[in-house]
């Protein structure tokens, strides 16, 4: 019995099964590269064990919550929110006797990836197998090869990003680098909180802002200052990259004395919806400008409408499993931004999708020609085997593989990092072995094309 | 010679079909469960003999005439509109003579299953063999088996549920239960008619749902008991669910003043474009909350441009093949109604699309997290191999197989039901068989998904 | 070693090749009917040798150079723009040096058809093989075989359309006709320059139209006719299509009066961007009305924002690989048109996309419905194998085959003509290889098919 199957996600057929399982062998064992997730630094600066499964697999995972709560399993039940979770038995019962629920998902790859190497479970998890599942897991997470750091070591990570505020002290990442541990887990400026005037409580972020840099937040050049200010310091903790994560691409490139009185306008809580929107879309133009002067590669993550339910919202806070993508624009929200630095080479602007139709209309074509631009890899829903075929299919042919950015596992839960890379290593492989296999390219191209796209690409595109 | 093969629209590659095969075979024979149609009750209270075979294949079919008359053959030559139709052979002869038209569509695939499995037609439609089939299919239409009981029957149908408008009286229904015959065959109530200020004879609609329901449908909380009496009267015959087809997805939750205003409104004739579709979006969320009191499933069919050919629509009136999909946004739309009633996991609202970018960016994650939201099938253009393959590999991966509804044959065309239901067995049996092929699931969760796809997840998600 | 496998681009499922590769061999040497695309009557005119490797690859290639600049290259560096070239050989060793940037994308499959079937070069294009490649391209461009019209005729091309402003004389055309060759080029009615008010040199081609045809453009009647008589101009040199490539897909039905005035709007310069958009709209209308009349048939590319990087626009042009494709609606924006229109059978329209999710939502179901539509194939970013897989799999099933229109190359690398041909040929065959294979149509039928999508079709539709 075995819950992995050593060729799963190649193509069943025999002779491009063949070539891909050749390009994944050379690239099965090399290191993780993970430029952008939602791991938490204080997990490696403490280095103290998991609590227990629930701790784990289950809370820190909108994925596996969501599904449960889609099909009548309340939040109540599954202890969302506890922490320290009371029975986690009890909630681990629960979760294995709804386990069919992710038949067909990526999931369920990456939970059986972790059942099985990480714990050496081979049957799998239902009702029935539950308990020594629990008992497996809550044992081995109590030894000493469990903790954060020697799973950071036993996955391969070269490189760990983490997601931060700019009033984030990053105490915990000076407390990894001043431990003497050799890991590298590097911070990622995420300024939402103090350049989304609909993200709560924006202002007391710019206060927070100004007092952590001396800075006059209250004005406009001060509040750039600070930012900037903010951004060296990230810097100074191994930071490469920025972030972004707005409901849409929009872009501005308003005149200085405009973009003052429309800062002192959403600082001033009176701005409209309209207004707060024009807001970010300049803001986004002036972190081009910064990263163009500070060299920090910038990434767009748009389209997502955040908390779409509102009583879970209300209830439990962010980040529940109830973000809906929407359609979203990039040829003519980009312009304003593009117009002034689309035709710099020297500037990395990473784009993201949770609309999947802009891949082939819009954004391979915009990358395929602006020196600045790459395309981040498949993103949330779409982190998975179909949405990775489907976006290789969709971007190859106009943009190439190398305006492409490598593979990022973006996640909350640790344990799902090297299986959501294996996935993504086994999906390339496929896709070049079909090329292969169609004498669309030849196998010496795709065994140095599968190299690019698991470690190549992503360190050039994020500096690592 | 056989115009049906029997590994027809399972995957080529023979470890995969192999697959297929198994799984296919374990589903094949199920009864067929149809919970959304457009067959007419009356086929089945007065059990009379089809009378011909354009009757039988071409008029009620809009899949063939509209195909027919995309490459210049005119309605008036197919004698669309004609009841009884005066020369069947000569349209017969002109279907035939086209039929390489369909080749690549379902419509040939539904057909030729029809033709062989119903007639023992086994050599390929075409002027040579036009009439061969139409002595064949008269001569059998003419005989008792061929009466729709039989037919009925010899299908396998366990259930199937027609669309009905809330001034109808459903007498073919009240026929059919006082007949002493088994077929269970339940109605659907579809207040379009009634709650669409745009659908032609609205005023008139209405004042007769008060003269059925003794209610004064003039005012706001009149017309509201109304349609809650017309739902308790279709449930007394069989209805399990209600049906919505609408322009767009869009719901409104207005306060009980500002909905009676807007009703006096829509009735007084007075109301621009913007109000009606704003009283058809608050209809949906008055629908939810009669749903969730009567416990009627909800469906929401959004997003078709009726009569787009006004000239057709002048000349032939409704569903005369001139239908457009247009782009459908759900995200937004359904927010509302979510607002209010998303967490109730005792309501079912089945959200089908015409627009399948909607599938990955906006239904799969709004199924995958709502308790009351479930996905059906793929629908109309899409009820197709293509379709259904898309439709998998779009939603899969973020809904799961739990969060589908099973399939609709959807259709006026009574001898389609069987193949259709044929073709969808065999794609999602192949669309599985990808799916162990590939070590992404094993085989006996195949067996037991396909099992459900058929037939177990849509008649709990109906309630039949 | 060789650049080209004989089985290149069927599927690599052995049943499903053998098909492909039967099928393929049926319409392999059938000639080339090219009804769109961007070549110059002049180089047949003339006849004159391309002069060096770099004129005949590069340059008139922005699917080349767009992906050699979105990767840091400079235009300058790639002297485009000068003409004659300077030093074509440096040139040359960028793109040789880059060319691994053309892994995946249809753009390496042209120019390797091209270098063995052209040059007999085998060895792949890169820095080590660039002098070699330039060498024999060069010397054998200086040849008689190679000047332009024994190039035409060696690729077995039976028909080209170039696309011609209305104020062009067509001299080139009337010179090849003049000049007793015997291939066969003609032009198509373009009038973008002078019917989109924002086309730069709006006004004085209008102007020109006037001296042209002795007709007073400056009226809105004079100006029809002239355009009449511009159109009757083209059919005397062989034309039988016009072309239209707006930013939507608007049309418009004013009554003669509105338009008048719209004419007069845009003529005096004092139009809004909405009105300047509803004039194009009405031209449509306006064109299809000629078309009625005279027989050309119509074609409309909408959906390219065109010249999207400003910068790049002000120093090179437009056409510099800077035009990106946006959303594009065709439910509503056709109905005016077709509402006028849409019945007539003998008025043919062939419209085009960029927005692939058209394809089956709105374009499939209005060509498988109206008489006067057929979908053109997979332009420009998807004239590619996984753009023409799409395209069939979205298209088929609702429009058939017979409502689509053949192939266009659609190039202005002459070179790629044969190539472009030749993928699309491989694909059709694997397309309809694997509807054969999964026994959805016979063999017999996809034999038939397969020489009405190569030759059969086109001619049709562009009545050549």
């Amino acid at each position: 019995m075995a819950l992995l199957h050593e060729d799963r996600l190649f193509p069943a057929e025999e002779k491009t099964q063949a070539i891909a399982r050749r390009l994944y062998a050379g690239i099965k064992n090399l290191p993780i590269v993970s430029p952008h997730g939602h791991t938490q630094a204080g997990w490696f600066a403490r280095n103290e064990a998991f609590p227990d499964p629930v701790t784990f697999f289950v809370q820190p995972d909108h994925y596996v919550f969501r599904m449960l709560y889609s099909q009548g399993v309340t939040l109540e039940e599954l202890e969302i929110g506890n922490h320290p979770v009371r029975n986690p038995r009890a909630v681990w019962h629960i979760f294995a006797s709804h386990y069919h629920l992710f038949r067909g998902t990526p999931t369920r790859l990456w939970l059986d990836y972790a059942f099985e190497t990480l714990f050496g479970l081979t049957e799998r998890l239902s009702a029935a197998t539950a308990d020594t599942y629990f008992d497996t897991i809550e044992a081995k997470l109590a030894t000493a090869e469990f903790r954060p750091r020697m799973l950071f070591e036993r996955f391969g990570i070269e490189v760990l990003a983490t997601t931060d505020s700019p009033v984030d002290g990053l105490e915990d990442h000076a407390v990894i680098r001043a431990s003497g541990w050799k890991g590298r887990i590097v911070p990622t400026f995420r300024p939402d909180p103090v350049v989304d005037p609909e993200f709560a409580g924006f202002r007391v972020g710019i206060e927070a802002l100004g007092k952590l840099t001396g800075e006059d937040t209250a004005t406009w050049s001060g509040y750039l200052r600070a930012l900037e200010a903010r951004r060296r310091f990230f810097k100074t903790l191994g930071a490469t990259a920025t972030d972004h994560g707005h409901p849409t691409a929009q872009t501005a490139d308003l005149d200085e004395a405009e973009a003052a009185w429309l800062f002192d306008a959403v600082l001033g809580g009176k701005a409209e919806a309209a207004q707060k929107e024009l807001f970010r879309a300049q803001m986004l133009t002036e972190m081009a400008r910064m990263s163009l002067e500070d060299g920090l590669v910038m990434q767009i993550h748009p389209g997502s409408v955040r908390n779409h339910n509102a009583q879970i919202f209300a209830k439990y806070g962010r980040d529940m499993g109830a973000d809906i993508p929407q359609a979203t624009d990039y040829v003519h929200a980009l312009r304003p931004l593009l117009d002034r630095f689309g035709n710099e080479a020297r500037l990395t602007l990473i784009l993201f999708t949770l609309d999947e139709t802009a891949f082939s209309r819009e954004l391979a074509p915009l990358a395929g020609h602006y020196p600045c631009l790459k395309l981040g890899p498949p993103w949330w829903f779409f982190d998975s085997p179909e949405g990775m075929r489907r976006f290789r299919e969709l971007v190859t042919e106009t943009a190439g593989f190398y305006n492409t950015a490598g593979f990022n596992d973006d996640t909350r839960a640790f344990l799902s990092i090297p299986a959501r890379h294996d996935v993504a290593r086994r999906m390339d492989a496929s896709f070049l072995a079909r090329l292969v296999a169609e004498h669309r390219i030849e196998e010496d191209e795709a065994v140095e094309l599968a190299r690019e796209l698991a470690v190549g690409l992503v360190k050039k595109a994020y500096k690592l």
